[in-house]
């Protein structure tokens, strides 16, 4: 069976916030939003169905949990959930904090401008706030 | 219990398909993609988390049933997953198959240029065939 190998370009635009049972649950690096990806680790897939249904409900239940703590952290008006993947043929699920006024509301995220950097510290600051509030 | 009402504005965009357990299935009336929304039949839920576990897994497979369908009948290159919701609040679910080179290709469909009509019998001819999948 073929391994699990990260997608580069994922690789390239988000780091590592921890791993879940399915799941490596990933930061997007763009302080725009808080925007997290989860990727489950498995070779080979790139639609939802292409997941046994055992993987399914794992993912089904992983990305609940991780738009939960993110809505319960962020305070956001509206979580965005989605699996595109037009680009990226790795299955990904992005979970997304919007929020009343931010950039490109009420449209989507995706394709709209350009990442913008986190200023020093700010990244690591949210990523350990993520961490504690997977690990509760 | 407040009863469900479909959101005015989803009723507009969409015409009715088929009533799964938990969802309606309705068509975008927007030729440029073969655009499907899941919308379930629950009063004031907004986010996926709102739902009841049960619903959830509901919600869930009704969701990968009808991306499998739609992927099978349309040969899509991907399917598009998304509950954005920054609009209309009430969730829904839109499950799209895109094609290499469609309208806005690779970016994502939502918020990007207005609606096209389809042509006469075109809607009609879509929805019998989605209806004649989801029976089988």
């Amino acid at each position: 069976m073929p391994r699990f190998q990260l997608d580069p370009r994922l690789e390239a635009d988000s780091v590592p916030v921890a791993l879940l049972d399915l799941s490596a649950v990933r930061l997007m690096k763009d302080s725009r939003w808080p925007w997290l990806l989860l990727v489950p680790q498995r070779a080979d897939v790139s639609e939802i169905f292409d997941l046994s249904p055992e993987d399914q409900a794992l993912l089904h239940a992983e990305t609940v949990k991780v738009a939960r703590l993110l809505k319960d952290l962020s305070g956001a008006d509206k979580i965005n959930i989605g699996a595109i993947g037009n680009i990226v043929r790795q299955l990904h699920v992005h979970v997304i904090a919007r929020f009343d006024g931010d950039e490109n509301w009420p449209k989507p995220v995706w394709g709209f401008g350009t990442a913008s950097a986190y200023p020093d510290g700010a990244m690591e600051k949210r990523i350990s706030h993520i961490q504690e509030a997977l690990a509760l």
